[in-house]
């Protein structure tokens, strides 16, 4: 049998190509891709970022949900057609990230879907123990939703948000909407900076209070908001000078400020305030096996997150999709459905 | 009855002055004070960087030792003689700080003997709630160190430092010195990086491993002895844009960086460095009301505090002592003997 297979190839291209279905080896476990999303991670691929790491013939896709097509030797406790994601993470075992638990940003971190193939494919197989099975009655298009929202599970517990607390997240993407509703499911008031007016206006239609920085001073409204204690919690999404700015004038004292960007230049920080005010700054990144569990309850509980699924498309429209997401700026969460006939 | 007061009248000048000696009032106790240590901070007043603050008709010092001198009324549990020190902090009772419990960093905080009259006189009032008592065995030159101990300890509390662990402070001044000697106590193994090089001896002398960054690269080496883990526990005390590229790093993945030093610039930072090693920054200002009491049984336990202590002088030489102070950067702390007969 053959399946269909989306190849990133280079300079910012896709090939679709049929491939030779193949079984999964002892530990394994095939899974039929039904639906698999497009992450920013994929998007810095399609513009020719990662060009060394993930070179010209690679199946890219981690944000994914589908059922088990096939059961490797030695498998336990998986059965065709369960409704499972897979938490793309391979850890090394013997640095010091994973001698000390920490397995998720081990020092030698293999992401499935970027450092081996991915998702964006009929079949996708992988080893058995990155697998989390799905509650019988979720639609698959919102599992699709499963990682960015560990992710989101992974921050707001990094920041320990208690309830009643005010927190703010810089940034209105997929990731930061996806904070806030876990912010907010956590039992705080959130407010949402961003400058895009089309994702203010989701936002605000998600029952979130939002702020323009380019309209007005977002620290000088918190803090009046808040009797002058500011935001007890500060998430930065944004990866920008203004954004690092606006977390400590903004922060609460004792404060705690959750770096979720990835900051490719090295900006200008107030560290001043970190004495003055004894604020943190906790860094996170990827997510904990537990962070995975927890992301699929809450999504099964229904907190909104499906409002982010902007649009679905066929896999034949893959290099489509990654063009529209790229001029579109107002789109937020694209899924490919891969496989028609596993939805 | 008249008493010796040392006055700080601006632009790097101290007057010695006899003047009245004033009864404590309802709530309050006078101290003879006996040795008074002089503070990073009191040089900045020296220096010339505070005048607006601190005006021309004060008398500064807070990291002091002495004795009860006078009671007022309603004060109950201290009699004349008792040994104690004096947390110099008064909270304002109202701020946000102060209603989540963090009085020592609220938002209207008073530093006495920066903001009121300070121990660079023979009797010192305070309100009663400040003081410490002291174990009656304790030398009162070495209780002079309560103070800048009390700030060591709240440093080591707020990283977390635990048992094993491997710490590097960055900055070998008086505070410096006194959270490696808390740190080691803590169970953690500790080297100093300092450029000065008889600092580096000292520091050598009390037993801790050394580091001169203008020789090595000292992260490095302690990736090196770590198995490229790197320090659990960085502390930056130096307040300079090296030591916040070595913070970053040489933190170990979830390392915690405590944040000691006042940086008045906004240096340029590492941040995706917390975020691919989930780091932790971690601000530490001033010190809790159990800190004091740590720092005193610390010092009561004999931690080696007291050969940080360079040299000891009379009151009446305290503008000497400030002039020498600024000019030999190998000095470490020097007290000043305030009341000859309290000592
Ligand atoms: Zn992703
Ligand atoms: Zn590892
Ligand atoms: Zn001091
Ligand atoms: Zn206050």
């Amino acid at each position: 049998m053959k399946i269909d297979a989306a190849y990133y190839t280079g300079n910012g291209s896709f090939e679709l190509r049929k491939v030779e279905d193949v079984a999964p080896g002892p530990g394994e476990v095939q899974v039929e891709t039904a639906f698999c999303g497009i992450c920013g991670t994929d998007l810095h691929v399609y513009l020719g970022h990662m060009e060394a790491r993930i070179g010209d013939n690679r199946v890219i896709g981690h944000e994914m949900s589908g059922r088990v097509s096939a059961v490797g030797d030695g498998v336990e406790g998986y059965r065709i057609g369960d409704p499972v994601v897979v938490r793309p993470l391979a850890h090394c075992g013997h640095c010091p990230a994973c001698k000390a638990g920490h397995i998720h940003v081990c020092h030698k971190l293999k992401f499935l879907g970027l450092d081996t193939d991915g998702a964006f494919q009929n079949r996708w197989t992988v080893p058995a123990h990155v697998l989390h099975k799905l509650p019988a009655d979720m639609p698959l298009d919102q599992a699709a939703l499963v990682e960015p929202m560990a992710v989101a599970v992974h921050d707001v517990r990094r920041a320990g948000v208690a309830v009643g607390e005010d927190v703010l997240v810089i940034g209105g993407g997929p990731i930061g909407m996806l904070v806030a509703l876990v912010a907010r499911h956590a039992g705080a008031q959130v407010t949402i900076s961003e400058v895009n007016e089309s994702r203010l206006k989701l936002a605000r239609n998600m029952g979130f209070a939002t702020a323009n920085p380019r309209n007005e001073n977002v620290a000088e409204r918190i803090m009046a908001e808040t009797g002058d204690k500011g935001a007890d919690v500060v998430f930065e999404v944004s990866g920008t000078q203004p954004g690092v700015d606006l977390m400590t004038e903004v922060a609460a004292t004792r404060g705690r400020i959750c770096m979720v960007a990835i900051h490719a230049q090295k900006p200008q920080i107030d560290l001043f305030r970190f004495f003055w005010r004894e604020i943190e700054l906790i860094g996170a990144r990827t997510y904990e096996i537990g962070d995975f569990d927890a992301a699929i309850s809450l999504l099964s509980q229904g907190i909104g997150a499906d409002r982010l699924i902007t649009d679905i498309r066929p896999l034949a429209e893959l290099p489509d999709a990654f063009k529209a997401l790229t001029e579109n700026p107002d789109s937020m969460k694209t899924l490919i459905r891969v496989t028609e006939e596993a939805v």
